[in-house]
Order: structure tokens, then sequence, then C-alpha cells
């Protein structure tokens, strides 16, 4: 009885720290963005639990391909190449397990476009290195903090399966979102990073918040 | 005396389990591939080992790209989006652990140019679906089984940790090669597979066994 008692205490305390961890994520990730998400895209993704499984995947697929490129490009940057491969296989591992949960709801997969997003930031990036870099790891930190934020505020009205998966993927994307700073933070001034975050902060805000035309995972809302 | 003695032998069976694996992957792959690699590859490789290892990263986050540019193009097939996302997980892993070698070793990566072998043998791939997808799964288990029989010719000349290290990624490229064979059965017919092979297995012998003008992980000798 003892021993019972004493290994659900370690169970119950080891998932107060997970909790506070990601308590502690999230806090720094909803200060770190500009805006919250707004009530009518929540409603969106809960009246296309299809098109958000699909958009999430190729989200993932999409992560893993913006550290590919640049595992390509900046072969001399050992730290980076590190981290950058790290990541893809986390968002791949991500995307198998996407997959694993449409497969098993008979969600057919079919090519769907981006949404203007990911694309509208990325058009802000400066094209000369080292400044190129710089706006290219800014930009995956917002991504990741925004996927970060959507997942946390979709997960409680989930189904079970689709909650403890969005909530397990909280602390990777925590994570990664920290990841991309630090690497930002290796190669420019804070002035730098503070005057490039505020410009591409000011454009994520009109981006969620401004209506769209099509529900995708990092659309803004859908009248 | 006893349970050292048991455990002795039970590391033995494991290690001789293991090296059966590896020897019986090894046959398979000889017997699928045209020819062996020439001598004179091997005497480029170890005079010319930083190329070697930088060729090698490259080659492992082609792998990669590869398995992406898939994932990205046939998103209605479950058994290879998953396969493909597994295989690139673990060419990024082994991408991870060159890297790390040569940071140990002070190699300096810089950009090369990729060799002829991969270019040659995708110039051929059909460019309409089904028979795309087909092709290209075939050049992927070629070059699959290539990198494996030339990790198996290197290792016994290299240093202990090379050697161990290309021992150890013997099994996984065999897995591959086995994958993609397999993926291409799914969608094509014996036949169609046999005339394939037999055309791309023949550009293959003639890009292994030609003179090339660099030395690369797939090139062919260089005088």
């Amino acid at each position: 009885m003892g021993l019972l008692w004493a290994i659900s205490c370690s169970i119950l305390s080891a998932l107060k720290n997970l909790a506070n961890q990601v308590m502690t994520v999230l806090q720094e990730i909803e200060n770190f963005l500009p805006c919250n998400t707004p009530n009518l895209w929540l409603e969106n993704a809960l009246a296309n639990p299809e098109l958000l499984l699909i958009d999430h995947a190729n989200c993932e697929k999409k992560a893993a391909s913006t550290a590919l490129n640049l595992i390509y490009r900046y072969v001399d940057n050992f730290d980076l190449l590190n981290k950058m491969s790290r990541l893809a296989r986390e968002e791949l591992r991500h995307f198998e397990q996407v997959i694993a949960i449409m497969k098993r709801r008979n969600i057919a997969y079919r090519q769907i476009s981006a949404s203007r997003y990911a694309v509208q930031l990325r058009d802000k990036v400066r094209s000369n290195d080292p400044q190129r870099l710089v706006d290219i790891l800014l930009v995956g930190a917002i991504i990741e903090a925004r996927s970060c934020e959507r997942f946390a505020r979709l997960a409680p009205y989930l189904d079970a399966e689709l909650e403890s998966f969005y909530l397990s993927l909280l602390k990777s994307e925590g994570r990664h979102y920290r990841d991309y700073l630090r690497l930002a933070g290796n190669i420019a001034t804070e002035q730098e990073i503070e005057e490039r975050l505020a410009l591409f902060l000011d454009l994520e805000r009109q981006l969620i918040e401004s209506p769209d035309t099509e529900f995708r995972f990092h659309s803004g809302p859908v009248s």
C-alpha cells in the first residue's frame, strides 16, 4: 500500500511538472505573439475537421522542408545544421502521426492550396545573407509559436485522441520556437532582432485577425 | 561464473546473428547490382577522406530530399508517405552522425558540386505518372544498394570510428533498398519492373565503371 501510494505520488508529481512546463511555454508564447487566435477561426476549425488535419499534415511537411532548405544553404553553420536536422526529424514524426490519424478516420489526403500566411511572411524576408537567414529564422519562430498557440486553443474542443495528440505537440513546437530564436540570436544583434520581429509580428497580426478567403491551419477567420 | 558465461554466449550469439543479417543483405545487394565498385574508386576514396565525408553528408541530405519530394507529390498513397517519412528521418539521423564526425575531425563543410551519377540516372525517369513514380522508386533502390555496397567495400580500410559507423549504416541502407523495390512492386507489374531495372542498371554500370572527372561518393574511378 505504501509502495502504491509512493508510485501514485510520483506519477502525479511528474504530471504536475509536465503541466507546469507546458503552461510556462504557453505563457511565453502568448507574450511573444501579437494577438490571440480569433474565436471565429476556432469555429472554422471545428466546422472543418478534415481540412484541419489535411492542412496540419501539410504544415508538418512544410516545416521539415524549410529546415531542409536551410541545411542545403548554410553548410558552414554546424549548430544550425544539427538543430535543423533534428527539427526536420521531429516534424516528420508528427507528419506520420497526423496521417495515421487521418487513415484511421478514413480522411482522404488530397492536395489543397497553401494559405496566405507563410507566403506573405516569407515575402518580407530580406534577400541577402546574413539578413536573409536572420529573417527566415524569425519567421520560423513566429510560425512555430502560432502553431503552438493554436494547438492549445483547439485542444479542449477536440475528441480525446486529438486533444491528447495536440497537447503532446505543444512542448516540441515550443522548443522549436526557442531554437529558431536562439539561432537568430547567434547571428544578429538584439536591436536587429527587435526591429525585424516588430515588422514580422505586425504583419502576422494582420494575417491572423483580418478576414481570409479559405480556412487553413494558419488562416485568418473566414466568415 | 555461470551467469557471466551465459551473458557472454548470448552477446556472441546476437553478434553472430547481426553479422549473418548483414552478410545476407550484402549478398542480395551484390546480386542486384550490375558490377562491383572498381578498386581505383576505393583508392580515390582513401586518398580523399575529407571529400568522402562531405559528399557522404550531401548524399544523406539528398536522400531525405528525394523522400520529401515524393511526400509532396503522392499524397494519396499512405504506405508511400509513411515509408518515405521514416526513411527521410533515418537519412537525417545519418546526416547528423556524419557532420558530428566531420566536426570532431575539423573538416570544414564546404559546398561541392554533385556527381554525374544521380543526375544521369534521374535523366532517364519517365515524365508521366504512374511511370514516373515507378522509375523514381527504382532509381532510389539502385542508389541505396550502391551506397550499401560502397560502405561495405570501404569499411575494412577505414579507422575504427568510421569502420563501425559505415558498418552500422549497411543494415538501414539495405532496408531502404528493399522498401523502394517493394513500393515499386505495389504499383507496377513484374515485367515492367524488370524492363526498367535492366535499363537503369545498364546505365549504372557505365556510371560506376567509366572514368569520371571528379571523385564523389557515387562517382566512377578518377585517374
